[in-house]
């Protein structure tokens, strides 16, 4: 059986040196996080994680979730006692709103915390995470009502919330939903339609959930612009909070799936359910937004969470397997064979996994430092300045971060020979689950537009110029440097070639938009790359700095600059062949038409 | 559910023009493959895999094997009655030799066959693809008496073999393995041990399974120079060929793998199981490499059999979603949106489906062409230089088309979005099948270890000498040309950085080894991109050569040019960037220790 413990040593190294959080102590929420209280929080929570959701993880994909007759869903066993024991804690709501009952801390200890979920169990991670999600659309959007009816029992987790977008013919293009919403005349609606891949859509968590379902209304228009949000409970809420008849929503099977099979995905039926509308008419694609953005970026976390987790199995593996020699000679002559991990394949392969996972750990709470400054900074520009910055970086968490993590996940799979492939050890799991995150929340190819096609050339391409600045000026900063010096040069040649690839479409995209389409996702690439090794060259500055001070953990720190050094020779050259194929264009990849794809006979 | 046709137009475009098997008519076994003959077996056999083999694929994965309370296992629904059929047809004796009943036409047509069979039911061919391999090592190693007793029926598919290799605590490195062979004192041998990992290891398909299996006798030397190989049937055979006594073999129990689930992967006990050696005492290694090397060719091609009927499969999905509008304006303006094809992102995924795809073929059954040819040439030196050719692109063949393939695979899945992740559409399963060939028959790292650690530098570099002398060459010979000029030009440029790689191993890896083994997976991309730009340029010629005849099927040819072009701009780019890492060297993938990679908390 495969283990997890919570990578508490390194979380504490982003969030305190790194980010630096005690320096925003004067931000409101930034106070309540003291250095104690960040240790405390990312400690137990780890120690949770470890010991209570990693040990249902398996069964819960061997078991999966069972919808009875009568269309309630039986979670995985364990699954409810490990949830009652999670509500108990609070580990939902670390970054919530203290107005409706959240700790108020910053979303950085709330991501990070969310990573050890995610690794000890991504498909029990989704109960809650979903949540998450539907909670900032109504706190974005929903009415004084609404907020004082739901919010305090779904931030407590007593209730959960999920997000219904999809429907059997329509997923990434929304304007095609064929949900109804039919005025009651009471400023209710009777919501009427069949929406699919509902994570968490029913279960026996708790006694309520609350789905934010996209539906039209009559005469809306045939767009995006005709969707609106609906808050629909499975149980109707009575005006003291108590609950009262069951709504017309039901589940109508469970899906079977790759993976997360301890997440119940369902068709829901809605049959003249009752909703309220959240916002606006025919606005609710800006709401859904706002739940997509906060989805985004727990999808890039799950991304690496599976890939953290496979590797520290890897890394076990690797070191109690015996298979041949050391390249050198024998590394232990008195066994029958070394570890594997004398060889230089298989340290290859646990390399790159620590890069990637220690990178993504960064830029992924950097961002969620990004998301309480876009709220908290003191300052309207700089509020904008990270609201613009995250904006930017969110497809790139998502995309680079879940397609690189699933490859990760695969490798440390791959460090297990045939043992990887059989389920016991659980390897095949991660990958399964991982493969997930490159799909949902919007398919990665979505990601890539939204970069390319929205936020690149947003307000005359500032994000992107602000991005170039900032790699741009800690490059040149480090470059006379012994150490971070060549870890800057080779990052600050893949910036260089980021550059490039960016002028490349601001010459050529707007002639012929499919070169942009034709490059948006080797683009989101090569933005990836650098962002990590930006992250790293950060990080080896840090560690540069410990280190002269002598630390106790001397080892950690040294370790920092050798990944670093491993990333800038091992990832960063990428970016060349990526900005090589991206000014390739459509023309080849447009050229063929359907009869070229059909198999021959 | 998902659908398969065999893509015989491109399987006869290989065999008749880019291979041209007629000019090789005067050669044993060649003869009596005349195009009319290579016609009739490509269509028929892709007849039987596209509508008997590939109806049971999905259904073999459901419900998997079964062992029952007596030890012997049931396959899947379907799959003893479509054996029946496939052993009538003859399809697993294509290639087989006409002393032992086979049809002793050439490999290039097994294995065109082999590739219908595995993207079909990957599964469903193991059964006789696993008895290749046993068969290949007979003919070469066995006694003439052995030769007799086993090898008409394993030809013809009555009876099917295993190869036993793996145990508990050893795979890569067989020099450990504990299952003894005890002589009995009349020739024969007790084998006594487990082995794990056995395909088609207990089966209900044929009424006896031959089992060749690596022991040590007694006082072997404690490495693979005292390894033995032994042919163990489970059902002992008497003198005249008829079924004798049960022997003492059994499943002890069937594997719970990720895929290829209608395959037995059996752990087998053997328990004084009488066996015969075959061939010499302590020469069992060079035995097994046999089988292996048929093995290792017959995985490559199941990389990309999975990645083919993913893509075909992708292909009808992106035509039938509509989802979005095409970045140039809507193309089907009446209808409320258009197919996915459109979308740059999805024609990338296939096009780097249908460039890999139709370029591994190529590459595959040339392989075949060249085993072939080092039986069956004219000259000692024919021989010995398909010999040279096919020892170093068999690790490219398994190694990269495994990892490429499953790639391609996930990328097929990536089309279809969150139905992708359904099993009901059977994207995940070719996913799951693809990833065991990445991992058996010699992990991938230990087919790059082959490659650059073996085949290299074997006499004096002499094979990758010749590589590079026809591929140099033939880049040479297109330059000049208006069509071939660009596609040369850009693979010249692959050539080179693969030469420069080539050099960096040759003055860096003596001096330290691990250098060698760190660069090694780089290498082995690297060839298999140069070797697949190789068949492009190649395929592209004979296009282009065609196309100035004004053919029926212009549109074959005009696609087969702009797949090559597409190849040259999205694929080869690759080799700049993995030439850059290898050159990095094992320094810092090799600088920490295993201390730094513990979790700490």
């Amino acid at each position: 059986m495969p283990s997890y413990t919570a990578p508490t040593r390194d979380t504490r190294f982003i969030v305190n040196e790194l980010l630096d959080l005690a320096s925003y102590g004067d931000l409101p929420g930034f106070q309540s996080a003291t250095p104690d209280m960040i240790d405390t929080v990312i400690n137990e929570a780890g120690k949770f994680c470890s010991e209570v959701l990693a040990a249902i993880n398996q069964a819960g994909d061997e078991h999966g979730c069972t919808r009875n007759e009568d269309g309630s869903v039986t979670t995985p066993p364990g699954f409810k006692a490990a949830f009652d024991q999670f509500v108990e804690s609070g580990w939902g709501t670390i970054s919530a709103p203290e107005e409706f009952g959240g700790q108020g801390m910053p979303h950085v200890l709330g991501f990070a915390v969310e990573e050890f979920i995610s690794s000890a169990n991504q498909a029990f991670g989704m109960y809650p995470g979903l949540t998450n999600g539907a909670v900032s659309a109504l706190i974005a959007k929903g009415s004084d009502e609404q907020k004082a009816l739901y919010l305090p029992k779904m931030i407590a987790n007593e209730w959960l919330g999920t997000m219904n977008l999809t429907e059997p013919h329509c997923g990434t293009d929304l304007g095609m939903i064929r949900t109804k919403a039919q005025p009651n005349g009471d400023g209710s609606y009777a919501i009427t339609g069949t929406k699919i891949f509902i994570s968490a859509g029913e279960h026996d968590l708790t006694d309520n959930i609350i789905h934010l379902v996209l539906a039209k209304t009559p005469g809306a228009p045939d767009s995006t612009k005709g969707i609106s949000l609906f808050v629909v409970p499975k149980v109707l809420v009575n005006d003291d909070g108590s609950l009262g008849d069951r709504n017309g929503v039901s589940c109508g099977s469970i899906e079977h799936k790759m993976g997360i099979h301890g997440n119940s995905t369902c068709v829901l039926n809605y049959d003249g359910a009752t909703g309220w509308m959240v916002g606006e008419e025919n606005k609710g694609l800006a709401a859904m937004f706002i739940m997509m953005n906060a989805a985004r970026l727990g999808v890039g976390i799950q991304g690496y969470s599976q890939s953290e987790v496979a590797y520290q199995n890897a890394v076990a593996y690797a070191l109690d397997r015996r298979q041949g020699r050391a390249l050198t000679g024998p590394a232990e002559p008195e066994a029958q064979a070394d570890p594997i991990f004398v060889h230089p394949d298989v340290r290859r392969m646990l390399m790159d996994g620590k890069a990637f996972n220690e990178g993504m750990r960064a830029l992924a709470l950097w961002g969620a430092l990004l998301v309480d400054l876009t709220h908290k900074a003191a300052t309207e520009e700089a509020r904008a300045e990270a609201d613009q910055m995250i904006g930017l970086l969110t497809p790139v968490i998502k995309g680079y971060g879940t397609d690189k993590g699933f490859d990760v996940a695969v490798n440390m799979q791959q460090v297990f020979g045939g043992h990887g492939y059989i389920r016991e050890w659980g390897m095949d799991q991660f990958v399964r689950d991982a493969r997930i995150a490159q799909i949902y929340e919007g398919t990665n190819g979505v990601q890539a537009m939204d970069l390319c096609g929205r936020k690149l050339g947003s307000k005359g391409g500032a994000a992107i110029q602000a991005f170039f600045k900032m790699v741009g000026e800690e490059c040149a900063a480090a470059k006379g440097d012994e150490t971070l010096g060549p870890i800057a040069e080779k990052l600050e040649k893949a910036l260089g070639e980021q550059q490039a690839a960016t002028m490349w479409f601001m010459q050529n995209a707007m002639a012929n938009p499919n070169h942009l389409g034709a490059g948006a996702h080797h683009y989101m690439h090569i933005m990836g790359i650098t962002t990590l090794g930006l992250m790293w060259l950060r990080m080896a500055k840090i560690a540069q700095e410990n280190l002269a001070g002598l630390p106790d953990d001397k080892a950690f720190y040294e370790a920092k600059i050798a990944t670093a050094r491993y990333y800038a020779e091992r990832f960063l050259p990428d970016a060349g062949a990526l900005r090589r194929k991206l000014e390739a264009g459509s023309d080849n990849m447009m050229a063929l038409g359907e009869e070229a794809f059909a198999t021959a006979a």
